[in-house]
């Protein structure tokens, strides 16, 4: 977006927007301490995928859904992708789980054993396979490796075999697909995570080759980062791969995305727009994917979902709507006041009603949430999901 | 301990002290992402207090167990009593339970329905009647209550139910029995915590009356808190009523204590000390508790929590050879260096070899951990404790 | 402000708020690294309350002028007063300076030697001399004291100390004086702090009576901490004296007020709302003081403190705004998603539009800043202010 | 160092292990709020030099001192080496300042004015002028530059300007000279810092060559990083320039090394020796340099360097003294305790007795502190350092 978007070119940009929600949000999820069950939640990757596409229905901009392996494990992912090409979505990024098992009690790809290692990478070319059934783009890896005690394992031959497993994938990945490596300061490991900063991830990418990028999840940082320079730097180098949006207030909380600090996604929206970075994402080229991880662990999962999905569409909105000539004037002149107050100018603007008549120029609803609640569907769930085992972490 | 404690004063104030162990330690443990199970693990009450007898049985300093219910309800607490005294233990502080429950949602005490701040306070109350039926002195009240999101529920009227089930609660108590308030900013809630500071669990107690007194559980603050500030502050204000010990880098990482930063487990102690909270923790005397609450996810418990009481004995130790004449006299002079110099001789010190003597002084073996390998007890629970349900959070 | 509040409601409310605005801002800050001199900064006291005139002139709404002693020093109180009621202003709080003395380098109140703690308790107490002389209402105290190494003070002892100090100040009072005793976590002490957090304050203020008070500075918490939290348990309390309004992104970072946070800004003026805090601060009577305490480093000073005074007021208008009914409504219901949704509602409305219709119903420009710029004072003061020495800490 | 090191080995390390005083530490230093001048401190760079030399007189291991250019500029670098060669010691790295001129308000390198961008890079270039006079081999950057305000300039902009001037500096820089990169979270900059952590200054590093090379100030993290895994991290890449230790409980209090957490500086030289880096800081080969870099606010200067220099080699003992052997088998074995055990052996280890036996065969006193103490330096230096300029940040 430049200087001076036209409200017709901003509501170009939002029709556009993309984002991909992820299937395990439309399942139970909880802390250590409980797991809340609710009713109406699915029980097959199939049911998750019938709930993603009442996000899309009303949001318009949710067409693609997050798998994990093995939670959204099906004989034929073929029917699958069909299944979801029915309810006009399409089957988005598989995500790799390499820590449920026992055996990755001390690590998955950086395991002092190497049969576990072995069977780590064994999972994450399994995934890539995965990838080429369902038309998959993006394989995103997320490890818990990590130490809880200072002596527990070597830190730096951990890296030593992270590097050697990455490559590995690496090298399976066919041309148009991507390997997105995610960060994360702690949690599991509660002394030294192996992949726990961007620098990390970026030093394992640059080394992997073009096709790897990272992944900033919003909620992985130390107290005080500022996300969005990470977002800007990963842009100018060329490796932003994508966003796990969520927010938190204290550590890796999976709120829902703009609870917790709305003019924050604002910040980062603005860099991302800055960047270059929407115009990919809404294109087919690889480009930064914007993907929800979040834990819906006490209020109603999908309209919890429509409502994240609503927030950055909002960010967006007013990152779109940033002066960008005024902005850039002030920031020339090194006039403080004046090119702070250009961006809050944009942040302080309702844009709900600019985004409802994008939603009735598409022939939406110009409220989501609402008309969620008058379709009828979770009361339907309700009723008709009973028995089975509902889909959770770990299922 | 006073000013230049000859060693046999240190010897005997490390010989009298008492760590409470809990229940729960023995049993598994984990993260959201997953709980790996160990072998050998307890599937019953009675098996929790034979492996708490073990970490007595060699360090002499842990004589009493912590008791959670409903995880370690029994039909007969005076057998159960019995188990423990057999085995040369004392069952310990009671610890309720009101956030695994579905209908505790939404919170518990604090819950905007009242039939579930019914049901809750009705939890506290049997805990009481269970300490009636054990002998046990304490009740430990943690709530997981609070929000996840702005707005969700009003913080002020949070506190008027949480003050209501307190005095309920109280009001209960024997003459002799204390109610133990703990306080944790964060986690499982993840916008506002109802009791998330030592402020609010010490404003609180002030009404109750001299029965209620707050516990600081060390992984439970905000990065940068001064943890023996707090510690120095309620002992000074006749508030400490004891401790959760454990360490953390992050979060309520829940790892041995001393293992994260062993330099502030001894500040806390030395505060305990120069506050007189060793002595009343030592004697029968209704003092500052000292318990154990922590998480073994990955290493193997019973010697975990062994090298957790060590580590809490070398931290005394320490603090216990400070030279308090040399320490005050310098600070009465302003010499800061000289200060800072009197506490780090001591931290300096090591300590090992004299409580080797304290151990072997009580006829005890002078390395517990040595001792509890060649006991052969962990290989004999290994094979003994197959079938059944191991013990963990929620069983 | 009730469920319901009608705009007429809302528009008084915000008609009659007051701020404070710091004489110090108006002078020269900076950080350690370097003071930044900006043109036309006041070289007097007096010429710092010209420029406050300016900001109540254009806002309305910063009728009062806190002073810092000795950095307001003058021979003649009363003509000061008079200087200022001459402009439409008061002089509001005074607040002492215990750390700019080289006596002062191991504390003030809390300083091992017992001159200094004479000298510095006479500096409070000459304080409140200036207090009877200026009208001022509010001693506000804030300490630097502390200690920067383990060891090289008793915390203890520096509790007494405090408490004593504290005692003679408060029994100094006027029957319409109150003392309103600040806390902050760290700066300039680097390892303990003798008032670090909102439970210190309140311990104390409990114990000297009615006319002690706690301020909440917003930027000199831990990271992660939840001032309104605190915000609603002080006046649930009868405590919250006042606040000291700024953002920070890191530490005490004394940025203008909502920039760094404008959502936290929001959930306080919510709380402070709920609880009945408002009316009282706007009324005459000893209510909640809304002071602004602030370092414009390298932001035009005027301006930025006009800019801050807007910020505030948004952020209050937004809070009169949430609908407390269908608030309260869905928080019975436990309906997570809406209750949160009632106070984003508030949140993400464009009040900018409603402020300037309250300004131009009370004659004033409908915005401060143009119209400040407009008036030609800052070109004027660049101009005028030449030579002399310009105000700044320590002058 | 290897497995089973030998107390030879450990000792001849630590005879060889070389540090670096800055100048500055000699000098007032304080916070924004109160510089406390103390007596005896220099008044130019040469007294600065005299003070070093009482240090390495006293330790052995810090024979050379770090510049600050404009605070010890001179007119004749040549003279200033002389008067530090008669005294046993070496001019070291030339520290750059860019922050303390009025134009710097909005940056340096990164200033949105190309004007003030020359004059910034024209003192970089003057600080390699000097070190081909002091025949300093390292030149050390560290860049205050930054953003307070939300929009204040262009994140990436600011970037590429860093970028063009890193690149000027750097081609000028001689076969054997090598630019120190340092980066830091926040402060003097409250909202973004061009710099902030290990990542971006390596990704300018990678880009540069092999010149450049990362500095690890350990107070310039947020919370919660593990700086030991960046320590290996960047050891492993071959991009550890080097440390400016010091430590720190909030933020960058520039307390003495060690005195905050002195098991994380253990940490941190067990790193450091197992990557590798301990042999080529004390070789003379470019290796890690091991600068100090703190602020003595309070504490006598002299003394806290030698207790500072004291605490690095008492960390690098432990480190040395690590049973590599039993560490790594271990970790192999998966053994979290054992392993964990391993690293606690040789940090509970008291290694004061053997760096007194390491100094008493150098031909030192045991106690450096007491050496120092019985000199006769301090007194003479408080009597005859009386009249002139003290030195201090800016002079």
């Amino acid at each position: 977006m430049t200087a001076g978007s036209s409200k017709d070119a901003v509501k170009a940009a939002l029709t556009t927007q993309a984002l991909e929600t992820p299937s395990w949000a439309y399942g139970n999820s909880g802390t250590r301490f409980k797991v809340f069950a609710q009713p109406g939640v699915p029980r097959t990757p199939q049911e998750k995928l019938d709930d993603a596409a009442r996000v899309h229905a009303h949001t318009g901009v949710a067409p693609t859904v997050a798998l994990h392996i093995p939670w959204d494990r099906v004989d034929d992912y073929g029917a699958l992708a069909d299944h979801a090409a029915k309810r006009g979505l399409r089957l988005g990024t598989i995500n790799a789980n390499v820590f449920q098992d026992d055996d990755y009690r001390l690590g998955s790809v950086t395991n002092p054993d190497p049969a576990v290692r072995r069977k780590a990478v064994a999972h994450l070319l399994e995934c890539v396979d995965i990838m080429d059934a369902t038309g998959s783009k993006d394989l995103k890896l997320w490890f818990s490796d990590g130490t809880n005690y200072p002596g527990q394992d070597d830190l730096r031959d951990r890296q030593d075999r992270l590097s050697e497993a990455l490559r590995t994938v690496y090298d399976r990945l066919g041309d148009d697909q991507r390997m997105l490596l995610e960060y994360k300061l702690f949690e599991p490991a509660f002394y030294a995570t192996d992949v726990p900063d961007w620098g990390t991830a970026y030093a394992h990418c640059l080394k992997l080759g073009p096709k790897a990028q990272v992944v900033v999840d919003t909620g992985h940082h130390a107290p005080g980062t500022n996300i969005e320079f990470i977002v800007a730097t990963l842009l100018r180098e060329g490796r932003l791969g994508g966003f796990d949006f969520n927010s938190r207030f204290y550590a890796d909380d999976d709120l829902m995305v703009g609870a917790a600090d709305p003019f924050q996604l604002f910040r980062i929206m603005y860099e991302v727009v800055r960047g270059g970075g929407l115009a990919t994402g809404a294109s087919g080229a690889p480009g930064v994917a914007f993907m929800l991880d979040q834990c819906h662990n006490i209020e109603t999962k999908i309209p919890a979902i429509i409502r994240s999905v609503m927030n950055v569409q909002e960010a967006t909105a007013k990152a779109l709507l940033v002066d960008a000539e005024a902005l850039s004037d002030a920031q020339r002149r090194g006039d403080v006041l004046a090119a702070n107050g250009a961006l809050m100018d944009a942040y302080n603007t309702d844009v709900r009603p600019l985004l409802a008549e994008v939603r009735e120029e598409s022939g939406l609803a110009p409220d989501p949430l609402r008309a969620y609640e008058r379709s009828g569907w979770q009361e339907q769930i309700v009723e008709d999901r009973v028995g089975g085992v509902q889909a959770g972490w770990g299922a």
